[in-house]
């Protein structure tokens, strides 16, 4: 059942930023090959932002590779954690969450993790579940297994009391929890990014201190966004949702920076390490970056839309923008991409001269004389989402191109 | 029932290192005055010292006087801190205790507070009650109310933070649960020693924060011990136990040095400022301070061991020490005062020449030619305790005193 455990660890290692460490996850991948027992991963989810992009499916991809390998996840909500939030309301950072808004943003979840993990190995859990019934003195035994010296170790809060910004005490639970759980859950690895660093070594510690096995921490890089410089976030609008349209998954793919490429391989798809040096070499024997990504946005389309709405999407893209002659050279008008809709910036196309009116523009679109990415704008589609690069057309030599 | 407010601040006031604030004490006093309802005092006790000397009965004699001007006091034994104590073991300072010996402990300070306040007037309470209830989201909200940088402000921490002294994080719960006893409590004051002033202040703060009235901060000066320069303290054997014998505290007490006796009768009896104006007005007129001070032992003996009791130590005392003539100018042995018996340093008496050997000593007693501050010694006797200035006398001419 499961492969030479050197063959696990080449795909294990696959884009990962620091493995802690290596000869101990090798021992485990051993003793797992040995006694036909899959290692557990763990990751937790912090139950406040459930709306899921590439940024976040780095760690999932990373999941769904080691159950592909046949190991076994298990996702922790930490609906705990969330209710604790900041109890005062002071700190900007975490708000408390409600029990009904936490169990809301779960399902949501499930919806989204499912579209990477392999539900069959993978259990859910609710760190509630222990966490509640935990009382004073059990809280004072886990504070007592660290100290304040080694929590303002930590990057954020050392910067936060430097600079006289108050750090709650609650806050140094956040780190104390996530390594209990580990305990509890008796993992043998736990995903995070590298921003996790500090809670998820915190887990080894605790369960050095126990006496217990320690786990391996696997740290995943973070993912730029399509602007190529921030992490994807979404509220920097850089993100591809896991639960984008096909058609808009596959051209936001066409718009990641070609820099960006194999890091996008590495991270956004399962791709086999010995794929991905082959396309090292195509990039650097000079081949097209735009044919690439074309494959990337195939695979990546793939994974989260399925082969047929990948296939629609694709030729969708192609005859919108690559058969059709779209002049590179055509005005553009910056607007606010993903949020404004085309019935919205009407004032705008007649300020830069693209039609005299309101009317007119309505006229022309009730004519079937306006384009849209080279097909008919309908009146339905004046409510469509602008993305970047998209182009309105009328006749064959007005254009306008829409960038952010 | 109750007396003016202002008269009552002025007996509250001595003695008191300071109050926080007077202002507002007034008004607790008004409003107690005007609706004929006691205040309530609480007092915060730590279960694992158990044997209450005059340094530590300060703050009691404090709750005393409150009693007789018709308040109420709150003994609150902190079972549930003195569980959680250290538990891992590291740090020196606080051990964690059981259950039994919380328990036992508290009924030996039964038996000691009581030969202090008023019984009548004051109800015992443990925090366990209210504590260890408390669920994790709980103790979260009330780690809540303060932050790391406010707890970094107390004194202690602030040292062994720069110090690189390790401060486990449960370490931060015990002002937080101080101060959340006194919410749960509803106290009006709050008393300590100088060393509370952090704990104490910040019962203020949370009941300031929960909307409720803050508390008012008493707090006592630390009582030097019978060297005159150590604080009180039983590790030090400079201390005068509630519990002792009432000869040995009649003793004791003349054995405190002449520049503390006005300070014993401020803060170790519950004399009236006026009558300690009047002694303060006979010392500077000169008068012998051996004097005054046998005022004091008979003040403190009488409180402690009754009247009776204290006449018969004060006659023993008379007749040991004032009345016989035992020479001021006599050798002395330095002993480990209130452990060593007579028959132990029986080596120490042949040594310093005072007498022959062993078996002419043991014959002398036998013969009742030895004299212990000038009774005659028995055989029995040689089993008793040396204490600070006992005398050993053979003849009329051989003495010998003995010193720490």
């Amino acid at each position: 059942m499961f492969k030479e455990p050197k063959e696990q660890l080449e795909m294990i290692k696959k884009g990962t930023h620091s493995i802690i460490d290596e000869g101990e996850l090798l021992k485990k991948l051993n003793r797992s090959h040995n006694e036909q027992q899959p290692l557990i991963i763990k990751l937790g989810l912090d139950p406040s932002a459930p709306d899921i992009h590439l940024g976040h499916a780095v760690v999932l991809r990373k999941i769904k590779q080691m159950q592909d390998l046949g190991h076994h996840a298990i996702i922790l909500i930490g609906d705990f954690t969330g209710r604790i939030g900041d109890p005062t309301g002071k700190a900007k950072g975490r708000s408390a969450l409600s029990d009904e808004k936490v169990k809301e943003n779960a399902k949501t979840y499930y919806e989204q993790i499912f579209k990477v993990l392999d539900q069959e190995k993978t259990t859910v859990r609710f760190n509630s579940e222990w966490l509640s019934k935990m009382t004073f003195e059990d809280v004072m035994k886990l504070a007592a297994t660290s100290s304040v010296t080694r929590m303002l170790e930590r990057d954020d809060f050392q910067k936060r009391y430097k600079n006289n910004i108050s750090i709650g005490i609650q806050e140094f639970f956040y780190p104390l929890i996530q390594a209990h759980d580990s305990v509890e859950l008796k993992a043998d690895i736990e995903l995070g990014g590298t921003d996790q660093t500090f809670n998820v070594l915190m887990g080894r510690t605790l369960q050095n201190q126990l006496g217990l096995e320690k786990q391996i921490a696997i740290f995943m890089p973070l993912l730029e966004g399509l602007d190529g410089v921030e992490k994807m976030s979404k509220s920097l609008k850089n993100y591809i949702g896991v639960n984008e349209e096909a058609e808009v998954m596959f051209k936001k793919v066409m718009e990641v920076p070609d820099k960006l490429i194999v890091k996008y391989f590495e991270l956004a798809t399962d791709e086999h390490p010995k794929e991905i040096e082959k396309i090292q070499n195509r990039i650097a024997l000079g081949e097209n970056p735009r044919d690439i990504k074309l494959e990337l946005a195939e695979i990546i389309t793939a994974l989260y839309c399925g082969e047929k709405k990948m296939d629609e999407a694709k030729q969708y893209f192609q005859t919108a923008f690559q058969k059709k002659l779209i002049p590179s050279n055509i005005p553009t008008i910056l607007v606010e991409i993903g949020q404004e809709k085309i019935a919205d910036i009407i004032p705008l196309l007649i300020k830069n001269q693209f039609v005299k009116s309101k009317s007119e523009f309505l006229r022309l679109v009730k004519q079937e004389g306006v384009s849209f990415n080279s097909s008919k704008l309908t009146e339905d589609d004046l409510d469509r989402v602008i993305m970047n690069n998209d182009v309105l057309q009328i006749g064959k030599k007005r254009f306008i191109r829409f960038e952010k």
